[in-house]
């Protein structure tokens, strides 16, 4: 009981709260999970996530990326090579957030 | 991988993602989180959850209740005594939801 309790009074911190909003968006499970098993470049990125405008796909980027759950590694070289990929941090909310997906994706099959 | 592939199609679908936005929401979260070992009256509910408005905790409880994950109970008595619990399915929710808040107000204190 205490621990819901705690978790209450948690989901009503604003910083507990952006996250869970940023790693649950739309584009931006969609990210996390692109990302999970794989290095992307941005233009895979862009690909394979089907619909994203790129306004879009940059800003979630700069989001997870300051959320510390994103690693960006612009390589210098010419032309630029920028590649996008998970911190430890970030796999270990898709570890968290594929069960919640899965559930949902059942739920309204059923 | 093809695990992560389908996760990310089903992403894409309308109905999943409006799920996962019910029960990650700002005042969703809490409505399952308080009501996950008790059943609760509407009074105590408003109560519970510091700040909602009685517009936003009947709507959010109305879409729990599509989403057949909060069960809405109203007792014949007068004057009138309505209840609300959750569902097996809510209680699911709430299963995979407490990881992911947990992490997250672990993950803004690092």
């Amino acid at each position: 009981m205490s621990h819901v309790r705690d978790l209450q009074i948690d989901t009503g911190c604003p910083d507990t709260r952006a996250l869970v909003e940023h790693v649950t968006s739309k584009w931006g499970v969609l990210v996390l999970l692109a990302l999970d098993h794989r290095t992307l470049r941005w233009s895979e990125l862009k690909r394979e996530i089907a619909g994203v405008s790129e306004k879009m796909l940059i800003q979630t980027l700069q989001t997870l990326e300051a959320d510390r759950l994103v690693r960006r590694d612009a390589l210098p070289v010419v032309p630029p090579h920028v590649e996008y990929s998970l911190t430890d941090d970030g796999h270990r909310a898709v570890e968290l957030l594929a069960p919640l997906v899965q559930w949902a994706q059942h739920q309204v099959r059923s």
